[in-house]
This record gives structure tokens, C-alpha cells and sequence, in this order.
């Protein structure tokens, strides 16, 4: 037994898996084997769901079937969108998922008629339209229908938050964007997960607990605030002389280094040369200049690399997705990697039940309240 | 750095705890020092809240402020009701309370007039209205008001379940019970609610993570599988039998042993008590009887001792509280330990990051869909 003590499990084993490599040396980050230059390259984003909900690439009548499923669930039942009603305009919008999440776990509880595989697809269906049955809700009173002509969830997406076709440019990149953040092993969102499973509790209790860790600003919440960092320069030369005062007053940077990647995070190169090619085509190159001046002088001073939250935040703000909404669209992706390890947990399940190291007060006896002072 | 791999994090320390002693040689259960039989015995739920959530026993001027702040917080936001309202009559007792903690989340952020203590109070305070307002709501179509005259949390919760001033007898047994579930450690709810908490994400999200984790049959729902087995037999004779043969045929029996206790619970012996007292007081001895029948049995051939969830099903029963409630009640406990370990996590903060030993395909190169069988 081990009893090193290790600080926010770092570097320690908490259990296997089969869903990807993260860190794996000359390995880059494959899912299920495949690389992800590969797949953000040539996949559709569903095609990439049904690689690790189920295992494995589909077919094309799989894919066709699988595509027809997930249309088909993206209507939201009738008591799913008074509840949405009743969150305030003012909301977080991680908590509208959250909450969304939960309510429609007690609505449509797992069952024989509804497993795993069900609850799973059903979620990577309904995240965009319970969070857009909500924004359009409080910001023009109108109750939308949460259904698109687009045959997959990227295109669905940019179609229900701008009410018309989205351009071809941003739905491949936010096509690419879903496959880079689907999955990245026992990062904390995904471990939580796990963790909820273990007790066997049921699907939507771990995907619950999943968006709540990935809420955190240490987390999911990095690339919002890598983006309240790029917009703060008015111009590349206004940022280096920013970013050297905070790093003299060492201050955090958003967007940068890497618990497990110590020497690059993989998917920032793929998300970078989108960043650029929507800069390029709208015109617009001031966010991306701006990104790439901070990066170069981090790598300089620091040795330290962007990770994919950093060139997300420009890319996601020329496809017109408020900065509000970039965490939510992580859970869009990540969906299918949470769903993915809820599934392998629960087929070789162990209780996660750690133990504390005691730091506390010796035994004291009780002192009765009108002895208290 | 430690690699050993310990399925479950079973004996892995995962952080440091000054809130209670979990299996310490010689020091049985203390929160923050103090004896759970000396709390258990001596005090109010709300004095052991107190101690949890603020570090301290309090005084009785700290006490009656306290009580009375927790008296103000009992009654729902109207928004709040209205979601409740939208959870099905069949849905599980705990998505209830999952749903309406996230939900209040959205409604009542963490914010600087409503930091970490306020929020730790206003869960501990209306967990109970929130069961019991839905749970009125299907039965009688009634929308109770989740007030009463009861000062304490115990009776409160009972004069809302069953609509009048609770016996003696049953506010003590709940009010000792309480204090018995509010907090153990890392168990893997609190584990997750810290785990949750480790991004720097907010009080509700882990708050709501440690709801969806107790929810498991593993976990907090072993006070529900036990009650479905002593109620299964008629007599103490009919229970050796039976259980005789679930031992033949290797079946799990829920409530006895336990991950880290490993020679007894020291809870069991308090609450084993109060079942013996409130059977004697009903008249019913039957489960009771049933129950230190399997007890015997479990210790003779297995060497197993029964843990708190054991005979919290037979005394839970007594007080006229539904078997679905039971996990339920553990939330209105254990929320105070929730809430002192994400207030301890915080203080203290480190991301919750470990990483796994991967076990799936090895590299291989991109097929695309023509070529996919």
C-alpha cells in the first residue's frame, strides 16, 4: 500500500484506461489510437463521439445512423425548458448546464429502455440547445424551436446561436475545435466524473459533477480568461509591454504550461493555424497578433508553450461565440470523453475512497455550551 | 514522485484534513477533536454545524445567531419552487436535491454579500424544504410554505414531512443522527465535492458533485439497500435463514464493513441504541430483532461488523421516514462536512490532477470512412 503523499495527485495513478494517451512520449495525444492531427483534420466531430462513446470510428451507415439519433434528440422535453425559464438572465452559464443536466437526469432517468449508450447521446445532442432555449429566452423572450438544418452539432451550434447558416470557415473550425477538447484523459473534470461513478451512482450524476469541476477557472474556465487577456491590448507592442509588468509582478497567465505536458500542449498548433486562417479571412488579425507576441515572449522568458485554451479564445470570438459561451462549447466536446470513461469505469469499478492525512487538534473533551466562551 | 498504482486510491493520501480522524488507531471518530460520542450524546445538530463550518463550538449568543440566521434561510426563492415543481413525482429523491442545489446556484451565486459561509448556511438550511416542497407538491398538490415552530433541524425536517409537531422520542433520534452522518473524512462524496472545489470553481458546483457521488449504492445509498433487506424477513428466524443463503450464494449485504474502518464503526454502537429505543417506545421490536440477528450472524461468520447505515434503516423507519428519504436525510448531514472541506480545499488550494496507466491500442494510422468495415 502507498501512502506517499503526493499534492493534488500529481503524477499519481488513479486508475486505467483505454480512451487516450496524454503525455505518452512520442505518442502526441491519440484517442483510442488514432492521433488527433488525424482526426481534426479529416473527422466530422460525430464521427469522433462514436470513436469514444462506442469504441470505435463508425461506418457510414453508422455514422448516418448515428447522426439521425443525435437530430433527433435535440428537441428538450416541455419541463426541461420551464426550468430553464426559472434560471435568471444573469447566470452563469456553466450553472444553465449544470442545473440543465440534473434536471433532465430526473426527467429521463437512466432505465433499461434508456442505458448508458442513450444518455450519453442524448446529452451531446441537448447541451447547445439547453444553453441557447436560455440565452434567447432572457435576451429576446423568444422560446426557439432548438432544431437546425445542420447535420452536425458544430454547424447546429453556430445555427441556433445566430439564428441563420453559419459560414463554412467557422463551422470547420468549430468542428476541429469540438475534436481537440473531447477528451484528455484524468484531467480534473473527467476524474470527477469518475469519481461520482464509482459509487455506482447513475450518468447524469457524474456528468453533473463534470461541468461543475470544469467551471473552475483552473480548468474549463481557462480559455475565457485567456481571452479577457488578449482583448486587454489595444495592439501587439501595447502587450509585450504589458505582459513583462505582470510577469514582474508575477502574475498568472491564462492559457499557458500544462500539468502533464511539460513541453507542449499538441492541440495548440492545430487551433493556432485556425486562429489564423479566420483572422485572415475576416480581416481581422489584431487578436491573433496579439496572442502570438504573448506567446513568443512566454516561450522566451518562461520556456513556457500556449496550451489549447489560448489560440481558442481568438478563434472562438472571430466565429462571433461570446466569450460566456467558451467554456459551455468545452462541454459540448468533452461530453464524449466524460461519457467514454463513465463507461469504463462502471465496467471494472473500484469506489474511489482515498485517505486524508490528519493535521487537525488532539482529542479535547467536551465542553458544554454555557462553559464556552 | 509516487507511480505505484492503487486501484481505487485505496490507502493513497490525497490531501491533508484538519476536520475529523477517519480510522485513527486509538482515537475513534472526532470532528475537530471532540468525541462523536460526547456531539452525538451532548449537543444540537446545529452546535456540530457550527463546529464544522465555522472551526468552533459556539457559545450560546454564537448559537442563538446561528439558529436564527438558519430559521430565516428555511423558506425557497419563488423561481426555485417553480423548478421544483417541473421534477417529476417518480423522479429519485436525490436528483431532486441535485437539480435544487444547482438550481439555487444559479439563482443566489457565491458573491461578496454571499461568500462561502453564507452559502454552506443556506444549504444546511433549506435541503429539507426542498425535498419536502416537491415532495408535497406530487403527493397532495399542496405548496408548503417550509416554515414551522421547530428551532432545530431534526424537527424541522420532521414537522415538514409530516405536517405536525414531531414526538420527542424522533427529533432526538434524528438530531443524534445528524450529528453521526455530518462529516467522515474523504469519503468519496466529500472527495468529490474537493475535488470539484480544486479548479477554484464554485461552492454549488461541489456542493452538487457531492450530492450526485452520495447518490450511489456504494456510498449513501446503503441506508436504502439495507432497510430493503431487514424488511424482506418476517421474523429473526426467517432472516438467519435468508441470510444464510446470501452468504451460500456470495450476494453483497449492504451495511456492514467498511473501506477504512476495518475492526468497527464507531457510529454503529450510537446509532444501534437509538433503533433499540425507538422500537421499545413503538412497540415494534421486529426490525430491531431482525437486524441483531444479522449483525450476529455477519460478525460469527464473516468477521464483519455493521456500519452506520446499518441500523439507521430500522430507526429511520420508526420515525415515519420513507426508505427514499433516507440518503436524503444524509445530505442535510453531511452538507456541513461538505461544506468545511471545500472551505478547507480552498484555503489551501491545489488542482485535483492525477493520471492514468493506459491500457488501449497502440498508434495506429487514420482509416478513412469509404474504407471502414
Amino acid at each position: 500500500m502507498n501512502v506517499t503523499y503526493s499534492p493534488g495527485l500529481e503524477g499519481v495513478i488513479a486508475g486505467e484506461t483505454a480512451i487516450s494517451t496524454v503525455g505518452k512520449e512520442g505518442m502526441g495525444l491519440n484517442y483510442r489510437g488514432y492521433s488527433i492531427y488525424d482526426l481534426a483534420e479529416h473527422a466530422g466531430f460525430e464521427e469522433v463521439a462514436h470513436l469514444l462513446i462506442h469504441g470505435r470510428l463508425p461506418n457510414r451507415d453508422e455514422l448516418d445512423a448515428f447522426r439521425t439519433r443525435l437530430i433527433t434528440m435535440r428537441v428538450l422535453p416541455e419541463g426541461l425548458r420551464h426550468v430553464l425559464e426559472q434560471l435568471p438572465p444573469t447566470a452563469h452559464p456553466m450553472d444553465v448546464l449544470r442545473t440543465g443536466c440534473s434536471a433532465l437526469g430526473a426527467m429521463e432517468p437512466e432505465s433499461a429502455g434508456h442505458n448508458q449508450y442513450g444518455v450519453a447521446e442524448r446529452l451531446v445532442a441537448s447541451f447547445p440547445a439547453m444553453l441557447l432555449y436560455w440565452h434567447h429566452f432572457h435576451k429576446t423572450g423568444e422560446r426557439i424551436a432548438t432544431k437546425s438544418p445542420e447535420k452536425g452539432l458544430a454547424g447546429h451550434f453556430l445555427a441556433l446561436l445566430h439564428g441563420k447558416t453559419p459560414d463554412d470557415l467557422a463551422r470547420q473550425l468549430v468542428n476541429a475545435s469540438l475534436i481537440l477538447y473531447a477528451e484528455h484523459e484524468f484531467n480534473a473534470s473527467t476524474f470527477s466524473a469518475r469519481v461520482t461513478a464509482s459509487t455506482l451512482s447513475d450518468f447524469y450524476s457524474a456528468v453533473t459533477s463534470a461541468i461543475g469541476t470544469l467551471r473552475g477557472p483552473l480548468h474549463g474556465g481557462a480559455n475565457e480568461e485567456a481571452m479577457k487577456l488578449i482583448t486587454r491590448f489595444k495592439s501587439p507592442e501595447e502587450a509585450e509591454n504589458g505582459i513583462y509588468e505582470m510577469l514582474e509582478r508575477k502574475e498568472k497567465i491564462m492559457g499557458f504550461g500544462h500539468r502533464v505536458y511539460k513541453k507542449a500542449d499538441p492541440r495548440s498548433a492545430v487551433i493556432k493555424e485556425w486562429s489564423r486562417r479566420i483572422s485572415e479571412a475576416s480581416g481581422n488579425m489584431l487578436l491573433y497578433q496579439v496572442s502570438e507576441r504573448i506567446e513568443n515572449i512566454l516561450q522566451k522568458e518562461k520556456g513556457l508553450y500556449p496550451n489549447l485554451d489560448f489560440y481558442s479564445a481568438s478563434a472562438y470570438h472571430l466565429c462571433g461565440i461570446p466569450t460566456a459561451m467558451f467554456t459551455p462549447v468545452f462541454v459540448f466536446a468533452r461530453i464524449c470523453g466524460w461519457s467514454a470513461h463513465i463507461i469504463e469505469q462502471r465496467a471494472a469499478n473500484r469506489l474511489y475512497r482515498p485517505i486524508a492525512n490528519y493535521i487537525g487538534p488532539e482529542p479535547m473533551p467536551y465542553v458544554a455550551i454555557e462553559e464556552r466562551t
